[in-house]
């Protein structure tokens, strides 16, 4: 039986960017969507503008406490605070990255504390961050960070409808990735992704498929040792752990759809190992989820899109997935718990 | 005006594998896939019985030279030649592989002389053929030498209905990328693929879209400078010879359909960034073909399938479109002569 759930806190992200047209256009479709109700942190204002842009009838309502926002969201979209910025669509500035963090800041802290049951966070601009003092080279880290754990035991899992994938190495030079792998680090990584998939995805008994690093996995060492010497020891342990896991498959073939039905999540060596395949079939449907993590935290898989904001062009068919799996995450660890 | 089209020569690959079972597939489908006349070298008794495991009643028929095939097309199966094997499904051995040898090389022989319009090459099996004293490779490099050119000047392309690619380094280990790329290897290979999507595909100007290396394409040398340093001036020195020439593009978000749809070709930088893609969209349909040869040749871009070989169950979709492509590059280039 499920217990009433909390609401979603959502970060605005870069309010110059897709962000908050996107978040308003998911409210407008929550009813048809079936997405659990949410508010979002600061930004009335320009929300509101946001929605105009879009040709969106809908009501912004201020709320005292995440408390009022579930009675709030059949009616109208609840935000939290009066903390708000000009919306200058596809022009950032500073006074829009401050919001942002304040926004991001606010929505973890939220959840930390028990008044959110998670958070959804809109894309927000390395750069423009940065210029604003944020010190962390995405917000997964900054999450890790605020949660009190180290950046290793964060993971970011991409999932959409075709696939779910982990890359395990990330923002790292394609030539630095052979020597940043390890058989501790795959295990370390994969245990988090086999815990995960249990306790937020409710899959029983996960399959993870690992992808072999060189072409072909390496054919028995002819095309680099790292496949036989780094990633097969990492599957013997996870076995031995008791993690179903097989591997490493030559990554070419490991996403075609036959191959795609074998595993619950691909384990992927490298950024775009993971990313091409899930950009390629799932491209207006991708969510980053942050595994590891003692909150619930998901993201729409793509960035702030400064050249569209604002032309009611931007599919907001990741946001509305991104609320709808926080949700279904949420539900699942109060199964667990 | 198109004149009278010569025949194509399908090498059998490893008899083992499947490759024989999808010509005779493929025979059978002829009319129906508006497939070009062609003939197979070797192998008549085992496409026999090939064709018999997966209930095709069809009739093989020997002939005694390529120009007697086309008329033979419409009714039987046109084979030339006596060699032939034992049909051992599933379990290759070294007569099958000379089989395999000789089959490809008189196939290319035939399209070097001007009899053969071109070449279609079931899979082979490299440690079978390595066994049977091949030193190449791959099918690939063997063209390039039996042509007279280097191997560098042979150009792998994989092209599905949804996406084609070009990995500009191959069978290297991961870590060795970075190293081999270079300007000059990029711009070498970049033209020879123009001139084949101009001449053997009928695009007048097409658009090349180069893959950045690293993640995000290495954000202005933040993750890696080889976009900036090896692959941007790469960009600049063809667009100044009059190629279109784009990137480098970030390579995650480079295969979503609304990126497909602004170039002709990718370029990736190694093996898995051209064939996840692919294989991920296109798995049962996609073909490689050998860019920059005097001869015309296609290959589905599968394996043997030894697994598989004689249980009717392998798709020629990839077999069938390869055949299609072949005689496709056949007419295009005698338009273009």
């Amino acid at each position: 039986m499920d217990g009433p759930v909390l609401p979603l806190a959502l970060s605005l992200g870069d309010p110059a960017g897709i962000g908050p047209e996107l978040i308003a256009q998911a409210w407008a479709q929550h009813a048809s969507a079936g997405l659990p109700p949410f508010f979002v942190v600061g930004g009335a204002g320009l929300l509101a503008e946001a929605a105009a842009s879009r040709g969106l009838p809908i009501e912004i309502r201020r709320i005292g406490s995440p408390a009022e926002a579930s009675a709030t969201f059949a009616s109208a979209l609840p935000v939290l605070g009066d903390e708000d910025a000009p919306y200058t669509p596809g022009k950032p500035n500073p006074g829009g990255a401050q919001l942002a963090l304040h926004s991001l800041g606010s929505a973890v802290h939220l959840a930390s504390e028990g008044l959110a049951g998670g958070i959804v966070t809109a894309p927000v601009a390395k750069a423009e961050l940065a210029a604003a003092g944020f010190a962390f080279p995405g917000q997964t880290e900054f999450l890790a960070h605020a949660c009190g754990l180290e950046a290793e035991d964060a993971v970011m899992m991409l999932a959409g409808p075709s696939l779910k994938a982990v890359p395990l190495t990330v923002h790292v030079p394609l030539a630095q990735v052979a020597s940043l792998l390890s058989t501790g680090l795959i295990v370390h990584r994969a245990r988090i992704v086999a815990t995960a998939l249990r306790e937020d995805f409710g899959i029983a008994a996960p399959h993870l498929a690992l992808c072999g690093l060189n072409p072909h996995a390496g054919e028995s060492g002819r095309m680099g040792r790292e496949d036989s010497e780094i990633i097969a020891p990492a599957i013997i342990q996870l076995r031995a752990e008791g993690i179903d896991s097989s591997g490493p498959h030559p990554a070419d073939t490991m996403f075609a759809p036959h191959k795609r039905a074998t595993y619950d999540v691909a384990l992927a060596m490298y950024h775009d190992q993971a990313l091409i395949p899930l950009k390629a079939l799932d491209f207006d449907s991708g969510v980053n989820v942050t595994l590891g993590l003692p909150i619930v935290r998901t993201s729409p898989d793509h960035g702030t899109a400064f050249d569209i904001a604002g032309k009611s062009v931007a599919d907001p068919g990741a946001m509305i997935a991104s609320i709808r799996m926080a949700g279904e995450i949420v539900r699942n660890r109060a199964r667990h718990a």
